[in-house]
């Protein structure tokens, strides 16, 4: 479905380095990353705030998303919904994210958070996708 | 309906600190909060990631429902579902979040974010109440 | 922003028929309907099925968007969210909703149920606008 | 998790009837479930509402939570996210949910929706647990 060359992503996420999100592993429709518990993390009660998770799955959901970009397109977040299945507290977080539909002009994708083996946090949302402003 | 000693809430909000929320204020099933724009909010689109309206929200929406706690009662994030109307580039991010309902084991939250007179961002959400950890 | 010459909503809403629903209301941006609770509208808990308030607003939000489009534009639903606040067991379900965003190729909206003087339901949901075929 | 004599679900569903939803198997967790297309489940575009989608998953999801529940225990929905991604205008409309979460005053779960070997829809929502009115 993209042309033969995608368009590069941007290089500079300085919400993404201030959280310390870390892009693994990127294909057409797919992505992994993860983040490290860190203090700042932290809401009042001790665990790690739902906006980290939430940034962690809305940053992998573009990265999922651009591959399968035409070299004209660009993409925006339209909305997402989040689910927290368990607090975290330490070690690693993981978000894997797959894109359910590409659409003409929007997608549907899934994150889903692990911390160890438990299921974390899921997000489903909606992106769109527009010609590129010149 | 919450007792005449509400709980206090906690003190300290590492990623609130970090993103430089502002409560401005609470009472009973309402806040107002803020934050100003910063360069390490962006995204690599060169607006407001989505994450910052989000923590924002999600932030608000435990301060609006702090009030209505009983003193041996505690919240949590169960769900939120944030849609982004407007990108966000410079100044003022302010927050007005409402609790829909107060039930006995969860509340409904929402939130409504504007950038200047623009609505940029709302989001709905259900937080559980639950007993305080001894 | 809509034509002179707004297009027709269609006639036949053959599953509207089936639940009873009522438009009483649209103009741009905005429609109020409403049904009366039946005895096919209940769940096995003795209670309005979500899916009927659910469709309520559904079908709420594609009226009150109507009148926004163009002439030459259709529209259908991406996604919606919903909370159930309060079981609905008798009397008329009423539907607010408003039009919070419509951007070129999507729209954000809102529906606000009551039954009663009850909020029994809140929906925030997603069209895509796109041009009617041919 | 759930005691030796799980609850029986209620026998009368009344909308599950009226929109003709069939459960097709529940186990723990897991539930599929079906129904055919209707000439009454239209929307004034031809294709199937959203709302009879929305009602297969609600219902499913009820449907898979209740082998989990005690003897003394009953579930409600809190609310539900549903993304349509591809019109259906005819055929068997299939739904498998699985329970992501039970925890003990709430679950998390997740439909998905296929027409043929097409994803056309999916939910992703909450449930109360709390024990049963006398």
């Amino acid at each position: 479905m993209p042309d033969a060359t995608p368009p590069q992503p941007p290089q500079q996420n300085a919400f993404g380095v201030l959280l310390g999100l870390r892009i693994d592993r990127t294909e057409a429709g797919v992505c992994e990353a993860h983040l490290e518990t860190r203090p700042e993390h932290f809401n009042p009660h001790g665990v790690m705030h739902g906006g980290v998770l939430f940034s962690l799955a809305d940053t992998s959901m573009g990265a999922a998303l651009y591959p399968l970009l035409r070299s004209q397109e660009s993409c925006a977040t339209i909305e997402v919904k989040m689910n927290f299945l368990k607090p975290v507290t330490e070690g690693k977080l993981r978000c894997e994210t797959v894109v359910l539909r590409r659409g003409k002009t929007t997608a549907v994708l899934e994150s889903k958070l692990h911390s160890g083996e438990s299921l974390v946090g899921i997000a489903l949302g909606t992106y769109a996708i527009f010609p590129r402003p010149a």
